[in-house]
């Protein structure tokens, strides 16, 4: 009985997933390609490897933007001939070009392009813990540095990435991911009953709506990253965290039980929040909110948790998959619609939709394994 | 039968502004308060002057941040005991100070205040003419220096504000208002049948969606400044471009034909807009139609102008003031239902509303007066 659904949720992610990757190759030549390449048989195409070499080189001969927004800093958004339009004051750039440069390397056998990767990440590791003042955000007395769930998060992420398969590179950043996780957990608040998604560099909560906010999403993110790296590491008690207090609560509170759906942003006194979009649903929650409930129940096979993937893949395929032309909508109303209807934008490219169409097969192709067993 | 429908306008408009004052000044001391106390005597209250002053006295103290987000750049927002939390790389926070300091120094006859109103105002004009690396933003080679709307809006707007009734003042700004003209004239495209937000720096359509981009509530808040510029100059030339070109091409182009309102954002080609909230509908832009509408039907007599004061009126009165509390609702979906309830933010504060209401019933005053004799 759960082996049929779970074999009917693996041909539907399988032929998504496909459509998603028709979609991209079509209309974008992007950078996050090769690990589809590197580890799924079908996906194993020249075309694949082509398009992912021109991105990287594309992003090594562009992306680096000079002195004057810091030594280092990657571009957020570029012309399509390479001229920088837009630098953020942030590390997201810099970290998916960690990411891209790591995960091209190691099909290329590039040893230039995975000291690329790594000397990025270095200067990423110095930006966070050491001195920031190369992102270019002046210093003010009234916005004093503070722990914002995303820094820890894509860290943590990106050790993942750098460490896969070579224990020299795992002995380099092993203090790095206890850090991590460390910081991640001072997001659980108000007793073990919220995660918020800033709070004071030694883990208390910031006065004002900066420190009411929540983001479910990002928490459900932050929920399958921490039982990744809690299933690596043995570690039962974080395995415990990271789904009772990364997944539960976020979907608890995320969920929208009039229309269905995960609110983009919250308010933990139940106030309105501050961001005009803070009704929206977004397609990138509800991807990992997926991966997040999927792994959850690959690992302990509770049925509650198939239940919960459940719920959320049956809003998500039927409100943001796209029947007609591939890959998904991006944003929609609190009500369901779609509000913005286009596929690719500056923060909705080859990514979320992907990598969670490709978590889940890969999930379901394990669950279904041991099922045949 | 006009004059009752006016009456009835100015009777509910002058009520609406009591009851908005009343609400500032119990939950917030703001420095835009002295207008109402200089041109309007139910405001020449002492309360509303010390308000006023001590407004001041903070932004004086404590809006003017150090070196290191540029020389003589304000905080567009403070902690309760002055220190700076956010520094724009823009001009606006700079604009609204001298907005600030100019008014008030008008009552209490401080050179000074006028004296520091003037300086940061030819700051502001050194930023837009000669050079703007002050500001702190990057000059990057995809970001070409562009045309915004905003910016010559603005400053016709503060040379507006610091000429009156001073001659040598407006001697000295002359030159700056004609540019400033010409600059939003500029925004005038397609053939004269669409205003962009956004031009290249020679008045040309930008590429991408950027070029596309409309705000049909910065519009019509351009088309107001215009005519009443227009008027003062007796150009009725441009009084025509001002109601034909700034109110009436965004008030057809941004009107919800479906649920009512003015859209927040549209793209020109009729694709859907790269901002979240585009089809929201806001607070401020109804304030600006408001004014502009009455301003042109108060210029001309012409009875579609008031019909068009009226839609939107009766939709603005029935969607954004709060009944029970006072003030406005900022923010409504789409359908027009309240989706962030707060009344003050950091966009939201005692200027808009009571602005709007203030020239309103100064309009219907003008007009009410020349009906009855």
């Amino acid at each position: 009985m759960t082996a049929a659904l779970l074999e009917q949720y693996r041909e539907r992610i399988r032929t998504e997933l496909d459509r998603v990757v028709d979609f991209w190759l079509k209309y974008s030549h992007d950078k996050e390609q090769s690990r589809l390449y590197r580890t799924m048989e079908r996906f194993h195409r020249p075309e694949i490897l082509d398009a992912a070499k021109s991105g990287a080189a594309f992003l090594q001969k562009f992306a680096r933007v000079q002195a004057s927004s810091g030594p280092g800093k990657c571009a957020f958004c570029l012309t399509r001939d390479g001229r920088a339009v837009k630098v953020q004051r942030t590390i997201f750039s810099e970290c998916f070009y960690v990411m891209a440069m790591d995960e091209l390397s190691r099909i290329t056998q590039d040893k230039e392009m995975q000291a690329d990767a790594e000397s990025m990440m270095d200067r990423l590791i110095f930006w966070v813990q050491t001195d920031s003042s190369d992102l270019g955000r002046p210093q003010l007395p009234g916005d004093p540095p503070i722990n914002s769930m995303a820094v820890p998060m894509m860290l943590l992420c990106l050790v993942d990435q750098l460490t896969e398969g070579r224990t020299d590179v795992a002995e380099k950043y092993k203090d790095l991911s206890g850090w991590c996780v460390e910081q991640i957990l001072q997001h659980i608040q108000r007793d073990g009953k919220a995660i918020l998604e800033n709070v004071t560099l030694n883990g208390k909560e910031l006065p004002g709506c900066q420190g009411r906010l929540q983001n479910p999403g990002h928490a459900l993110e932050a929920g399958w990253f921490l039982l990744q790296y809690a299933l690596k590491k043995e570690d039962a008690q974080l395995q415990k965290t990271a789904v009772d207090k990364f997944m539960e609560i976020p979907f608890h509170t995320g969920w929208d039980k009039q229309h269905g759906g995960l609110f983009y942003f919250l308010d933990v006194d139940g106030h309105c929040p501050t961001q005009l979009e803070w009704n929206m649903k977004l397609w990138w929650p509800h991807c990992e909110a997926l991966i997040a409930y999927l792994m959850a129940y690959s690992h302990s096979r509770e049925p509650l948790l198939l239940d919960r993937f459940k719920q959320i893949y049956d809003y998500t395929f039927s409100h943001f998959s796209d029947e007609e032309h591939g890959e998904w909508f991006g944003y929609l109303s609190r009500k369901g619609e779609v509000v913005l209807d286009f596929k690719g934008g500056s923060f909705k490219g080859f990514f979320h939709v992907p990598r969670c169409l490709y978590m889940c097969e890969k999930l379901l192709d394990g669950l279904l394994e041991r099922q045949d067993s």
